[in-house]
This record gives C-alpha cells, structure tokens and sequence, in this order.
C-alpha cells in the first residue's frame, strides 16, 4: 500500500465518521419544545398556551418547533368545548402542534367528532413524548 | 514509518474512536422511560400506572424498561396500605420497577415495613431520575 | 505524499475530531439539574428547595450545578414576601441558583423590587428550561 492509498481511504473513513455529526448539528438549528398537559385544569392549558407563545416571541416563530400533547386528565383541553377553545385556532395558526392521545380517547369513548377539529393525533401521548425526548426536543410540564 | 505502519496505527485509533458509539447504539435498541411521582394524590399514582401499561401496550413489554419512582409527597403511592395497592403487584408482574425514596422515608420515620413488599429502594428520588436522564431514559410527570 | 506527512495529517484530523468528544466528557464531570417552579403552591416550592438540599447532600456540593426557575403562578416562590422567604438566603449561600422569569413579573406588573434581593433572572423561564436541557442538564419538576 502506498502513502497516497492509505491518505485516500483514511480520508474515506473520516468523512463516514464526521458526516454523522454534522448532521445531528445541522438538525439542531432548530430549537425543539414539547408541552405536556395531563391535568384537567384549563389554568394549566392556559398556561401551556401561554408558555409556546412567549417561546416563540423570544426564539422567532420559525426557530422554533412547538408541540403540546394533551392525554389522560388533560385530554379536555383539545375538545370542541374546551374552556380554552378560544385560543386554539391562534395556536394551530402560530403552527404550534396540538396533539391528542388516542388511548385516552377510546377510554373515554370521546371520537373525533368530540375533538376540536385541526388538531393532530398520537396513538399513545405517553410514547409520543418519549419520542420527542429521544430526538432531542426539550420537554416542559407547566 | 511505512504506509502499512501508518495505516494500522490509524485503523487502531479508529477502532478506539468508534467503539463507543457503536455501543451507545446497541444499548438504545430498548427504549427507557422513568416515570416522577412526587404528588399526594391518588388519581396521579393511577395515572402514572395507566401511562407504564400504555406505553408496554403499544411498544411491546419487552422492547421497552419502565420505572416509576416515588418521592416527597408521592411515597404513599408504594407503601402497604396505598389506595392503588391492588396495582401494584400488577405493575410489578409486569416488570415494572417501583422505587421508593429513603431519603422521604427517614423524613418521615417511614420503614420498609410500613411499604409494599417486592419494590425497590434509591437513596435519594431526585438524584435517581437525574440519573435516568444522563443515561437517556426518558422523563415523564404525569 | 511520504508515510509520515500522512501520518501527521491523520493525527491532526484525528486531534480535531477527538478533542470535542474530551471537552464533553470533562464538562459533565460536574452534574446539573434543573428544577421548574410553575404552581402557586408552597408545598410544592418547599419540595423543590428540599430537593435541592438532598442533591447536594448526596452528590456533595461541589459536584452539582443547581437552578430553581420560577415561572407563571410560580413566581411568588421568589418575591420578597414568599412564604419560604427564609430559606431562600440559605439556598443562596449554598450556591443554588434562583431565577425568576421576567416574561411573567412583565405580565403581573411585578417589578425587581418586588423581588427577593440576590435572586437572578431570564427572559423567559420557558426558554431557559429548553436551554438547560439541550445542555445536558437533568429536568425535575416537583
């Protein structure tokens, strides 16, 4: 093997080595949040609703991806005749994510047609938000 | 120092530097996710207990490693006389670790008497989930 | 291209790719934890300075960065007429951090002189719990 050879594959091996990284800091560019509301207390939903539009007045709207995943005593929040009803058009028009746990619903027997409609879904909010967790994003329960 | 020479030293160097992503991708293949109960309030030792079985529902009992710990005002979720006592040996069938905090049980002249029989026991509730968090588990208040 | 000016080159790409992975290791030699305070709910500001106490007792004081981040019904846990005002000069003399939220003393009027004297702040107590988190720092909310 000649000096050159072995620069070539060695340059080879360190881009397959370096690219991993450079990839995982190009993804974090983007500051990643996740909200989770599991009381049945519309202070708190208030308070969660509150809390994504002050991160995205102090990050920039685009800096910033926001979700806010509602399960168990919680679930309340995201249905057609919540006390913060109000304000979640204005989120979902902020691009903030809403989320609904599917398992609390079928526990429930809340459907769809209970839900405010636009709002997203999630088989389970509990794996949802391990999900989050493993890829990165900050979780906060107000 | 021949090519040959150069290129075995890098290939050693290179296995040094790789190995221990290569172990951190093995060891995330199960997923973790530790579970804070710190309320003195039944409905939340419920729903903590819901949240483990859910998430073995829909992730397969053996893909996923699930911790509960109490502490401070959630110690009585895991004593003997606890409201969700019937659960408990449930969770624990289920391999579900519960873990109780000693430090709240010598502040509150609490033995392992006075708790549920088959659970585990960390020093300290906090440093535990600290812990759990640095190794990636992730974390869930319910 | 000679052996040696490949191996040279290799041990300088080699250097500036290890050296980040040591800087990381080095800085979480020391742990970090933050705690959330977001309840208008004393026993719950108690349990967060107890937790603090413990950490520092357990991990030894020199061997943990500790925050308290009050934020939305939270905030009064550092106001100058809290209900743990006394406790809170001792867990600044024990170097635990205390930063109250300026987005909500905005919001609720409040003004530094409001405040417990030697307490920080930050913007948004939201962000600053993303911050801590993307640094690696544990998140407990008691």
């Amino acid at each position: 093997m000649t000096a050159q050879r072995a620069m070539q594959l060695f340059l080879a091996l360190f881009v397959a080595l370096a690219l991993p990284f450079g990839a995982q800091a190009q993804q974090s560019t983007k500051q990643k949040v996740v909200f989770q509301v599991s009381d049945a207390d519309p202070q708190k939903w208030n308070l969660a609703l509150n809390n994504a539009r002050n991160v995205q007045a102090e990050l920039g709207k685009d800096n910033v991806q926001i979700e806010i995943v509602a399960y168990g005593p919680g679930l309340g929040m995201l249905k057609r005749e919540s006390k913060v009803q109000a304000r979640l058009a204005d989120a979902l028009d902020q691009s903030v994510g809403l989320i609904a746990c599917e398992n609390t619903m079928h526990n429930t027997k809340t459907t769809k047609d209970d839900m405010y409609s636009g709002i997203g879904y999630t088989k389970a909010g509990v794996t949802h938000l391990m999900k989050r967790q493993a890829e990165g994003w900050a979780y906060i329960r107000p």
